[in-house]
Order: structure tokens, then sequence, then C-alpha cells
């Protein structure tokens, strides 16, 4: 079902899915099953109660709508607030959601079951892998990479009324299931090791690692390592 | 599609949704899209099977149904099992999944991707973030937070033949990504650190941190630490 | 939707869900709602760019499809690719990913929000609890318990040109949100503790925990607690 509101470009849009308010979906977008696109916040909900006392009617033209640059593809069952800008060439897994108020960069991948809850900025060639978590207040830089199941905090003292934001920098390195505790700026260059627990500051160029995480090398030591571990697949 | 046995109110309810069996939906309530209501458990699968040789009659008859009260947000993708009960004014995200014999209080927030597998308690005013997995036999008190992939599991020795309770009481704090061991007590106003693998008993008014977790501070130094964390946001 | 090119048996599916290509679907089988059986790959996906230069048809005729076997239940929201085989008796949870060339064996489960992201090959009789991540080249045997949200990894030095094995042997046990980083040999009969950041390879018959995880008993041991622990609950 799509808003009369929207405007669809030439893209493929699964019927089963809901292309809410005032959406743009620009050429050769691909959005598959059980998808929806522009999904109201709160307030456009209250707007929606306020004026159909019988709730009976369907909300699919309420809202401001998303918008989908050229190229992206968006696989099913994911969800897309209203004030979201996917740029250009941009995929988006399954199951993915991505609330409102949220500008992704181009060329980037967004992994299946991510959940992106608002409020966030991300840059241009990211890929963020499956499963990852990103409160509000998080801004995320250029090349930068996210493991599996890393989760990123916005706030010290839980439940607390402040929160914090987290920057994490270009050409960063996040492992898998590594917990990125709220306030911190992950430096330039730097790499998080698999299931870290990040309480302070990463330094430009480190790899930190471990509970609560330290520096254990430079990332140029780690590129090295790196460089040895990819050529060691081709002596096989 | 809704169960011709279902009671719905003046709700709102997405006409992508399934409302199964003897549900019964109170007003203001909004279930938004490809959410199901009342979705059957392996008893009433069975009995579907029994019934139906050919398979090619719809489910959407059959099983008890869910209590959803008033004022109640449910919204898209999530699946709440038959048997279940959410009491008023508490949401529930997207992609949530809340199998059966399970009661949820009133104005607790169920975040999106968490799954509460089932035979689970759950206070209210809880505030339970994304990606959360609680199994049966979790017992959660009121005023709980817990922070977004926090795992509780309930077997101590998994694969056993034993299941064993945990008990989250009154006013706890978990942090985000932590893991609680099966068979725990977490005491009134203690706070579990981000990351924490909790592997015995938490005191009342404590903080543990680490893996394993252990007491780093009593609940009155972090709730200072807090009231300094919350200030320092006013005097920028 | 079914594909008119799919062959459906005696089972039961929801008019919610989507049989894409040449799908075949045995007896007794059930598949709930808003679930897509055999999904395309990146190149079916190409072929249909390539061939429907408005992209207004509907992509269901398109790809290999997937082959659930009987007695198969697959539950609402899941997603599974093209060049997937399922065998006979197993159950997949709630929104559950199974990406292309992947087999899974007999009466196996596979948990709600568990993601196998493709190329993976796992045993019989396996559990795989909620939330569980499984990246490419990762090969579990049979009687493998794996506990909700642990987390695989295939790259030592992400984002690199080289992925790795990861192997699970027969009867290995894997405790919940464990991280287990590529490349590694977990043997015969061994256990992982929940919370464990397995980075080595892990003998048979051992049990390992902490971070990095370490060697802190055999199995035998493990079983003997075990045996006392499901004993302590009969004398209750």
């Amino acid at each position: 079902m799509i808003s009369s509101r929207a405007v669809v470009k030439n893209a493929y849009i699964s019927s089963t899915s809901r292309i809410y308010g005032r959406s743009i979906i620009e050429n050769n977008a691909m959005i598959f099953d059980y998808v929806e696109i522009g999904f109201p916040t709160r307030d456009t909900l209250e707007n929606f109660v306020r004026e159909n006392i019988s709730l009976r009617k369907d909300l699919i033209e309420y809202g401001e709508g998303a918008k989908v640059d050229q190229g992206v593809i968006i696989r099913s069952h994911t969800v897309i607030y209203e004030k979201v800008h996917i740029q250009e060439n941009t995929r988006v897994g399954h199951n993915v959601l991505i609330r409102e108020n949220t500008r992704i960069g181009k060329n980037s991948v967004i992994g299946t079951g991510t959940i992106i809850d608002g409020e966030v900025l991300i840059g241009d060639n990211v890929s963020i892998q499956s499963g990852v978590y990103i409160p509000p207040k998080i801004i995320i830089g250029n090349n930068v990479f996210i493991g599996p199941r890393a989760v990123f905090t916005n706030d010290r003292y839980p439940p607390s009324r402040r929160l914090i934001e987290t920057v994490v920098e270009d050409n960063v390195v996040i492992g898998a299931n590594s917990t990125i505790v709220a306030g911190i700026r992950i430096g330039r260059n730097s790499v998080v090791a698999a299931g870290a627990v990040v309480v302070r500051d990463v330094p430009e160029n480190t790899v930190v690692a471990g509970v609560p995480a330290r520096v254990i090398m430079y990332r140029e030591e780690y590129d090295k390592k790196k460089s040895l571990y990819e050529r060691e697949s081709l002596s096989r």
C-alpha cells in the first residue's frame, strides 16, 4: 500500500510493503516484502488519533515520509521512520529499524537486525554488520566498519535525564559483540577488538581490547598482521 | 485479518495484522503493521493439525488469544502469543516476541527486538531497552531498567533438564550487553554495569561490574555520581 | 503468494507468506505468517532488473527456491533464501534469517532472531537458541547446543579480504552471549561458558571461560556438576 502523497519513481516495491505519508523513492531503488517506509513518529500518531475518533481509518497517508535515494536496496521486514534520509546505493538488510531524524550516507551497508534508534548520523562507505545497536546521539564518520552485535549506549548512569554523544571517527574498526559506553570518542583509524567493553576515549591509531578495554598495540602493527593474514590465504 | 471470536473495541488495527482466536483488544490500543496477537502455542497447533487433514484452512480462529489492555501500543512485526496479558499503557516496540503465559504490567516499555520467551512476569513502570533476551522463569519487579542487548539465562549447566528462576527485584538497573547467568537474585536497588557477566547473587544497594561481576561500589555512590553527571549538562 | 514454479505438498502456508521461484515444501510442513521462502540472492535480483525495465512486475517467480522437508515448522517473519535446504522435523523460530548455500540437518532447532548469514553447514539434533549470529564459513557438527546471543565471526582482522572457517565439533556446548573469534576449532565435547571471548582453539573435552577464554575444567567435571544440579531439583 502506497500513500497517495508519496512520490515513487521507477523503483521495485513489493505489494506487501507500506509507503507512508510524503515519502520519496528514487529510481532503481528496491523495496522488498513487509517493509514500512516513513513510519510515523509519536507526534504524527497523536495527530492521527486526534483527527479520527473511531480509529478505523488507515494511517498510511500520515507523516512527512522518508527519502530513499537512487539505487538503495531495502530488504524485507525493515522499518524506516519518517524524517530519515538514506543516500545513494546504500543497502539495508532484513529486519532493520531506522528511527526518525537519521541520515545514512552513500554506498553504506546496514546489516540485518541492526537497530538505529533515531537522531543518528552515519557517513559514506560505512559497513555496519548484523545486529548492531545504535541509540540516539551517536555520530559515525566515513569508512567505518562495525562488527556484528556491537552495542553503543548514550547514558553513563542509566536511567538518567542526560543522554550524551559518542563519536566514531573515520576509518575506525569496531569488533563483534563489543560494548561502547556512552560519551566516548573513538579516534581516527583506531580498532576495538571483539568482545571489548570500552569505557573511556580511544586514542587515534590504537587498538584496544579487554574488559575494560586497554590499548594493546598501534594500528600500524594491526595492519601489518592483517597483511600477513591476508597473504597466508594465497600461500595455501 | 481478525478472528471472528476476537473482541476488538475502539482500537487501531492495521489491515496487515492478524488477531488470533479469542483475543481481546481494549479501547485506544494501537496495533501496527504485520503484527500477530494471540499466536497459537504448540498445543493449539496440534489441535489444528488433528482437525484439518488437508491443512488448507486458516489458523486465525484457533487458540485462547491474548489480552491487550487500554492504551497499549504494539509496533510493527511484533508477535504476541496466546495466554499473554499486556496491561494498560504499556508500549511494545517493533519486532518483539512475547511468548505464552507472560504478564507485563502497566506503563512499561518493551524495546524493539526484545525476546520474552514465555513464562515470564514483568512488573509496572519497567523499561526494557532494545534487543534484550529473557527466557522462561525470569521474574522482574517494578521500576526496573534493563539496558540494550542484556541477556538472561535459565540453565546453569546447559543443556540440562532443570531450568531455574532468576529474580530481578524492584528499582534494579541492568547495563547494556550484560549476561545474567541462571538462578540469581539481583537485589533491590542494585546496578549491573554494561558488559558485566553476573554469576552469583547481587546484594541489595550495590553496583557490580566486570567478568565475572564483582561489587565495585554502593548504590548511594552511583546515585551521587549520577546527580553530578546530570548537573554537568546544565552547566554547559 | 506462491510462485507458479513452486511445489507445495500437503502443508500449511499462511496466506500472508511468499514462496519464491522453484521452492519445494514437503508434507506436514507449517509455514506461518509474513515468511519468505526462497528469497532471491543478488544474482537473481540482477537478472530480474535486467529483464524488467519498469520494475513493476512481482519478483515471486524468480530464483531456484529453497527446499523445506517434511514436518519442518517455520514461524512468522522468517526469511529463507534460495539454495537453502532444511531437513526433516527441524523447527525454525520467528524472525530468523537463513541465507543462501546453507544446509540445516534433521531434528534441529533454530531460535527466534537467529541470523545464519549464508554458506553455513549445521548438523542434526542441533539446538541454536535465540539471537545467535553465524556468518559464512562456520561449520557446526551434530548434537551441538548454542546459547542465546552467541556471536561467531569469520575475519581475524576485519575488514580484510580473507574470511576463515570456524569448526564446532559434535556435542559442543556454547554459552550465552559468548564471542567466538574467527578461525577457531572448538573440539568435541567441549564447553564455552556464558560471556566468554574465545580467541584460540578449544581442546576436546574441556570447559573454557573468561575474556580471553581459558580452560577452567574438564568436561567430565562439568557433567558431574550438571548431574548434581539436575538432582537438586528433585530433592526440593
